[in-house]
């Protein structure tokens, strides 16, 4: 789903990566997201979804993330920066997604302006903007969200929060350590934007 | 926090491996939760975290399961069962806490009854009822979500699905291969209740 934060994470993980891929399109509204639903090719009814060579349907983003990045440098190798990578990707999908993804998503899409009311815009504005400051007071004393290098929970977490002024609204102005990690996500060699 | 699902998970992985832990309970309202806060021993701000001897905080639920549960019978040997169980625990988070959960946070919390608009309430059994028939189709040809044994995806939904009919308001009748899965887990050596 080329607008959808989610899709774009694993997009962008396999171009650092290098990995070729095939992608099936499949927007709001267009006749191959009726198909796929159709076919059943997507087990949660919802995009990401990657098919294996031998047909295997793995839903969910940040699963398709971990199942693409193990033995990469984006996955650490101590056990324990491994459970804190999948501390904050827990999160991103518990509380930042239904928070920074879900107002951009009332702002952007048509099928969601009627639960764009400006109480719900203004409760999620402030619910995002502590959820950002939790990013912005973890990334003051380190470059990356776990260890000393990018792992999957940067990656993850890069998506909807490198757009969450542009499409959501937020002001990022006072999270000087979270703009510097946005930078440095984005300098990653072989990086793609959304 | 003994009225949560989440923290319930740890609990019961803990059980099941036969694994000592001192908790200190956190319930809504209660000093020890204005206390933990007060110390920053919730790094997102919710339960459960778990305390590592060196003092490192693990928080997120799933997280936890992943960290506790390496090396066990309740963790798959295959890297795509792995993955797939991953994939059942962000699904859990995304998608089914977020409605069959909080459809019982709204029926239970005194702190929550403002929210528990008729709307709202009808909204979420709706949604639910749609996320209890995946399940249930999924378990139709199965005993358990990933593999030929228990693993943490089972046990991580296991948490907020097996209280959706005393708690959420959810009726299971219509689910008979959920039901039969609910027992199962129940039924595992070591089992402790909610």
């Amino acid at each position: 789903m080329p607008s959808s934060g989610n899709s774009y994470k694993v997009r962008l993980l396999l171009a650092l990566l290098d990995q070729p891929v095939q992608t099936i399109d499949v927007e709001y509204g267009s006749d191959t997201l009726t198909q796929a639903k159709a076919e059943t090719r997507l087990p949660f009814g919802k995009a990401p979804v990657l098919e294996l060579d031998d047909g295997t349907l793995l839903p969910e983003s940040n699963a398709i993330l971990v199942w693409l990045g193990q033995g990469t440098r984006f996955v650490p190798k101590d056990a324990l920066q491994q459970a804190q990578m999948l501390s904050w990707m827990f999160w991103e999908q518990n509380q930042h997604e239904g928070v920074i993804a879900v107002r951009a998503a009332l702002l952007n899409y048509p099928h969601r302006k009627a639960q764009a009311t400006p109480e719900r815009l203004a409760e999620l504005l402030t619910s995002g903007n502590g959820l950002l400051q939790i990013m912005d007071d973890h990334l003051r004393m380190r470059d990356w969200l776990v260890g000393d290098d990018a792992s999957l929970a940067d990656l993850c977490l890069y998506a909807y929060t490198h757009t969450a002024e542009a499409r959501g609204g937020f002001d990022l102005a006072p999270f000087p350590a979270l703009r510097d990690w946005l930078d440095r996500v984005a300098a990653l060699p072989g990086y793609v934007a959304l």
